[in-house]
C-alpha cells in the first residue's frame, strides 16, 4: 500500500487513482471484518474522534460514530443545534477549542462550501469532509465506488448516469471525480433548472431525459430532491419531477439488463424513485451502499491516522 | 435456564410464565453486580446496540444506554429530531440501513403502535420494543415484576390496583399480561374517560372509585396523567383530578398495611400523586422500579445477545 | 497529596488553599499525559459519569465527556432539550433517578444558582457544578488558575483585572473567590449597570475605566458579553460597549508588558474582544484555557472517584 499523500480528506477532486484504489481495498478488509463481527479496537484506543455536525445527519453521523467505535477511537459527538456557534464562535474559535482538547480525527459537516477545508487549515487534526455545501462528500463518492467495484469487478469503463437534482448535490460532484478519474463516463440526466450551469465543462455528457440519458447505462445512480435548498418558486411538484424524472421499472428498462440502482439516502420515495425499483433485490443495491459506508469511514480514519504526527 | 424461544422483545403478550421467571431471575443478578460496582464487559464487546427514539424519553433511553454499556456494547443514539425522518424516510428505509450498519440489538420506542414489531420483521437484529403508541411497553413490565418479588417474595396472588390514566398507558397494558400471566389479580382503577373500552374484556375488575379500588390491594401502582395524547377540551384539571384519582395518604389507607406504591414516572406530584406518599420509605418503592430498570434491561441484552446468529 | 475534604466540588468559595495547589498540581499531570497523547483508562472503569445539562454548552460537555473517557468512565449525556423535567419532573425526582442508576459522578448545568448543591444532598453521586446561574463555577476558575500558575509561575501576588459583564458572569465569581484565596489582588472592570451591587463588599477593586483598571495588570480576564440574560432595554449596543470595554491594543498597552490575555470563551469578537489581541501568540493563552480545562476536569473525576464509598 503506497503512503498516502494527504493529512485530510477534504475531496475527491485532487485524489490520485492509486490511493482511491488503495482507499477501497482497505475498506474491502474491513467490510469482511464487519461481517465476521469482528473488531479492531486497539486501532485508534487513545485517539479523540470529534463528530463536528453543523448540519444534521444522522445517517452519516451514525456510520462514522461506528466506525469509529469498532477501531476503539473515543468518539464525541457535536452538533449545531447544541452548538456555542450560536453565542457568536467563529469557526476558527472552534478549530482553536478543537485543538486544545488534543481532537486526532475531525469529521465536518457544514452548509457552507469549504468550511471543512478551512478548518483542516487551523487543525493539529485529521480532517474528513462529511458533506459540505455544495461542493462534496467524499466519503460517499468512496462507498458508492466500492458498491459498484463489488458488483461490476471494476470501476473502469463504465457508462454512469446521475440522475435527478444535480445542481444541489455534492454526492453527484464527488462521484463526477471519482468516476472521470478512474476512467468511467458519467452522464448528467436532470431538468435544466436542476443542473449546474457548468455541468458542460466538467466532462460529462447532458441529459435532459430520462430515457435517453439511461439508455446502455451500466450504473443508475439517483439522488435526493434537496426541496429545503430550492427557492420556493421552483419547488418542482412531486407528481410531475416523478413522471419525469423518478426512476421506474419503465425508464430502468432502457439502461443495460444488469444496470444497478443507486441512491446515498434518505429517499423520497414516489419522487425520485419508485417503491418497486428500489426494493428490487436484483437490481437495487442501496442496503449494500450504507454498509460500505461503515467499511469506507473505517477506512479512511485508519489510513488518516497513520499519518498523525501525534503518537498514542 | 431454558433458552428463550423468541429472537425479540416486543410484547408481554404472549411470554410464558417460565420465561418471564427465567428473565427475573438473570436480572435479579444483575442487580446484585449493579450494586456492587462491578460490570461484565465481554458479553456484548463488539455488539452494537442503537437506541432508535422517534419519541423521547431521556429515563428510558439512559437506562438502556446504561445497560448497554455495563456489557459492553457500542451504543449509538438516535433520536428523532436529528434523524432522516424529517427528510422523508419510511421506517422500512431505516431498517435496511440498521441491518447494513451490521447493528445487534435494537431499542426502539415509538408512537405507533406496532412499529417495533414492524421493524423487528425487516432487521437482523434483536429488537426490544422501548415502547410503542398505547400498545406495550414490556421491560417496563418486567423491571416492575422484579422489584415487587423482591418485596413480596412473589409474583402470584396478588391483588395489584393500576390506578389513573389507563386509557393511554402501555405501563398498564403490559403489567395487565404479566400479572394476570402470573396468577395474579389485576384492578384497573379510574375515571370512566381515561378507561379503556375493551378493559372489562381483559380479565381484570374496573373500579371508577379509588377507594374501593385500592380496598385490600397488595399493590397501587399509579400512572402518569398523560395530558399530551388527550384532546383539548376532555383533559382533567390536575385540581378535580388529584381530588378523586391522586393517591394520598387516606385513600391509601384501603389498601393493606404493607402495600407497595409504584409509578413508572416521571412523576407529576400533586396530580397523581401526594409526595407524602411517593417520599415514603416504607411505602414507596419508585426509586427500587428505576434500580431494577436497568438491571433488566441488562437482562433482556444478554439474553437476546444469545439468540443472535451472528457471532463476535 | 493532601486527602480532598469535600464530596462534591460545587463552589471554589471554601475551598482551602493546599487543596486548590493539590488539584492544580493533579491537573498538570494529566495536561503532560494528555500532550502526550496518553491514557489512563483503569482509574475510571466501571464508573458512570453523567453530564446532566439543564442549560446547553457543547464546549464544557465535551470537556467533561473528553475527561470522563480518557480515564475509562461510561460517560452519559442528560440534556434538558430531551429530560422528563419536560413531563413536569422535579430536580429531587431526577437526583432519585440517578441514584438508583448508580451514577457515581454527576456534572451539573442548571440556569438557577444552588440547583447543584441541592442535587448534591439528595445523590450519592459525587456532584461537580458545571455552572449554576450566576453563583459559580469552579472548574472555569481552575483551569484559568492552571494557566495562569504555567505561564507566571505562580498564583500569589498578582494583579487580576476581570473585565466586562461581571453582573451576569459566574466564572468572575469563582475566580474572584480563587484568586483572593491565593493571595492575589482582583480587579473588577466594567460599566455600572454589568457590575453586581456586592462587588464592594466582595474584596476586590471595582473600576468603570478600562484604562485605569488594566494598568499594571498581570492578567486581563475577559468576560463574555451575556446578552441572553439582560433585559430587553438594558442591552448595551456592541459598537458602544466594544469602544469603552473591548479589550484591544491600545487598552491593552495600560497592562503590564507581559500581561496575559484571557477569556472563557466563547468569545464575541469585536464585542468584548478585538481578534488582533485575541489571536496574538504572545498574549493570549486563550487556546491553553480550554486544553487545561480537559486536564483539570480529569484530575477533579480522579480525586472525587478516589472518595467514593462504593468501590468498582
Amino acid at each position: 500500500m503506497l503512503p498516502f499523500p494527504h493529512r485530510h480528506l477534504l475531496a475527491i477532486q485532487g485524489l490520485e487513482p492509486p490511493y482511491i484504489a488503495d482507499l477501497l481495498d482497505l475498506a474491502e478488509s474491513y467490510a469482511l471484518l464487519n461481517r465476521s463481527g469482528k473488531t479492531q479496537r486497539d486501532l485508534l484506543r487513545g485517539r479523540t474522534l470529534i463528530n463536528l455536525f453543523f448540519e444534521d445527519s444522522t445517517r452519516t453521523r451514525t456510520s462514522f460514530e461506528l466506525a469509529g467505535k469498532r477501531l476503539g477511537a473515543d468518539v464525541i459527538n457535536m452538533s449545531v443545534s447544541t452548538s456555542s456557534v450560536n453565542k457568536g464562535e467563529t469557526l476558527l474559535d472552534t478549530a482553536s477549542t478543537l485543538n486544545a482538547m488534543h481532537c486526532d480525527l475531525l469529521v465536518v459537516r457544514h452548509a457552507q462550501s469549504g468550511a471543512p477545508a478551512l478548518l483542516a487549515q487551523k487543525v493539529d487534526a485529521a480532517v474528513i469532509n462529511a458533506g459540505d455545501g455544495t461542493h462534496e462528500h467524499p466519503t460517499q463518492a468512496l462507498l458508492d465506488a466500492l458498491t459498484i467495484r463489488r458488483r461490476k469487478g471494476r470501476l473502469e469503463n463504465l457508462v454512469v448516469a446521475i440522475c435527478g437534482d444535480v445542481l444541489h448535490s455534492r454526492v453527484a460532484r464527488s462521484n463526477i471525480h471519482l468516476l472521470s478519474a478512474m476512467n468511467s463516463r458519467v452522464r448528467l440526466v436532470g431538468p435544466p433548472t436542476l443542473m449546474p450551469a457548468a455541468a458542460e465543462r466538467m466532462g460529462v455528457e447532458v441529459f435532459h431525459d430520462m430515457r435517453q440519458g439511461l439508455a446502455g447505462a451500466d450504473v443508475v445512480m439517483m439522488l435526493r430532491l434537496q426541496k429545503e435548498r430550492m427557492q420556493a418558486g421552483l419547488v418542482p411538484s412531486s407528481r410531475e419531477f416523478f413522471r419525469f424524472y423518478g426512476l421506474d421499472a419503465e425508464k430502468l428498462a432502457f439502461a443495460k439488463p444488469d444496470a444497478l440502482v443507486m441512491h446515498p439516502g434518505p429517499m423520497n420515495r414516489g419522487v425520485e424513485i419508485d417503491s418497486a425499483v428500489a426494493d428490487d433485490p436484483a437490481r437495487s443495491v442501496i442496503g449494500e451502499q450504507v454498509e460500505m459506508g461503515v467499511a469506507v469511514r473505517m477506512a479512511v480514519l485508519d489510513l488518516l491516522a497513520r499519518q498523525l504526527r501525534r503518537n498514542a
